[in-house]
C-alpha cells in the first residue's frame, strides 16, 4: 500500500511561473471561503471565480474540477480521485476492497502530517454545522462513491459503506489520536485482522443476523 | 433504556446552601485546571485542594472522588459510576451487554444536549496531545474498565472493548454530528440491527477468522 504513504500534493494544478501560483492561490482562498460558507454542495466553480475575481475558465485551468478545489482548499495531502482507483485496482471481491481499504485509511492516519488536514476537517464538522455541512457531502460523493464502484450494487450499499468507514475512522482516531490504551500500542497486523471481520460483513452484505 | 437519557446532573455534591455551591464551584475551577493541566492520572485530589485554597477533607466532603470531580469538572451529564452498572445490570451475556451498550451510547449521543459535553471531550482530545491525556485514561478507568466487569475475563478483553467502543462511537459521530447520508436518515433501529454483528462479535470474543 506504499502507494497510499505520501502521495503528491497539489494534483491538478500544472505547475508554472510565480504569475501561476499566485492566481491559483487567490483561487484557493476564495474557494476556502465558499466552501466554508456555501458548503461542498453549495459551492461552484464559478461561484469562486466570481469570489476570486477572475475568469472561471481561469478557475478550470488551474483545477480539474470542484472536488480538486476542494483538495486544495482543505490542503489534503492527495485528491481521492487520483489514489483511490489506484487503491482497489483489481481488488477481486468486498473482501479485497475491505481489506485494502483498512490498511489505508491506518496509512493516512498512523503518520500525523498526513493526518493533519483530515482530522481538521473531522474538526471542522464537530464544531459548527457549516463545518459538517462543508465536510459531509465531500466524503459522500469524493470517497464513498468511489468506493461504491468496487462493490456490487445493492439498495443498502451506501448505508454499509457509511458503517465500514465510520468503524475504520473511529478506530484509528482512538488509536492514533486519542491513544487509547490497550488499541493504541497493539501491533497493528492484530488491529487489522480484529477489525477485518466486521468490515468485510459491512463490504459483503452478509446482513445482520 | 429511558434510565440513560436524562441523568441528574451533580451527583455526588450534596445540594446546599450558597457558600456550599460558591464552594463547590471552586474546586471544580481548580479541578478543570489541574485536568487540563495533569491529565486525568496525573490529577490528584490533594493536588486539586491545594490550587483551590481548600483543604482536601472539603474536597472529600462535596465529590465522593476523582471521577465525580472530573464529571462535574467537564460537565458531563451523568457520572459512568452512577450510570454503567444500571445499564449494565443482569445482563445474560456478552450479546446482551452489546445490544445495551449500542442503546446506552447512541442514547447519548442522539439527543444534542446530552452528548455536547462528550463532543467537548472528543474535540479536546483531538486538539492537543494534553486535551489527550484528559480524556484517555477516564475513558479507560471510567468507562471500559466498568463495562468489562460485566464480561467474561479474557487476556485480550480490553482491547476488544476499546474496538467495539471506537465503532459505536465512530457510527454516532457519523450519524448524530456530521449527518452523512444515508447513516443521517436511516431509522434508528436498522443502524443498530446493522452494528449489532459487530460489537457482539467483539464482546463475546469471537476472534478475527
Amino acid at each position: 500500500m506504499s502507494v497510499a504513504d505520501k502521495p503528491r500534493r497539489g494534483r491538478g494544478r500544472p505547475s508554472g511561473g510565480s504569475g501561476g501560483e499566485d492566481t491559483a492561490a487567490l483561487i484557493v482562498g476564495a474557494a476556502r471561503a465558499e466552501f466554508a460558507a456555501q458548503g461542498y454542495d453549495g459551492a461552484s466553480m464559478r461561484g469562486i471565480a466570481r469570489a476570486a475575481g477572475v475568469d472561471p475558465a481561469l478557475v478550470h485551468h488551474y483545477f480539474k474540477g470542484k472536488e480538486a478545489l476542494f483538495v486544495a482548499a482543505m490542503q489534503l495531502p492527495f485528491n481521492p480521485a487520483d489514489v483511490l482507483p489506484t487503491v482497489l485496482a483489481g481488488a477481486a471481491g468486498p473482501d479485497e476492497v475491505a481489506d485494502r481499504m483498512i490498511r489505508f485509511i491506518f496509512s493516512i492516519w498512523r503518520d500525523a502530517d498526513t493526518r493533519a488536514p483530515f482530522l481538521g476537517l473531522l474538526r471542522s464538522a464537530t464544531n459548527s454545522e457549516i463545518g459538517a455541512e462543508m465536510m459531509r457531502s465531500f466524503i459522500s460523493t469524493a470517497l464513498f462513491a468511489r468506493v461504491a464502484e468496487h462493490l456490487p450494487p445493492a439498495p443498502d450499499l451506501g448505508l454499509r459503506i457509511n458503517l465500514a468507514a465510520a468503524h475504520i475512522v473511529g478506530v484509528a482516531l482512538m488509536r492514533y489520536v486519542v491513544r487509547v490504551e490497550p488499541l493504541a500500542s497493539a501491533p497493528e497486523d492484530e488491529v487489522i485482522a480484529r477489525v477485518t471481520p466486521a468490515i468485510r460483513g459491512y463490504f459483503s452484505g452478509a446482513g445482520p443476523g
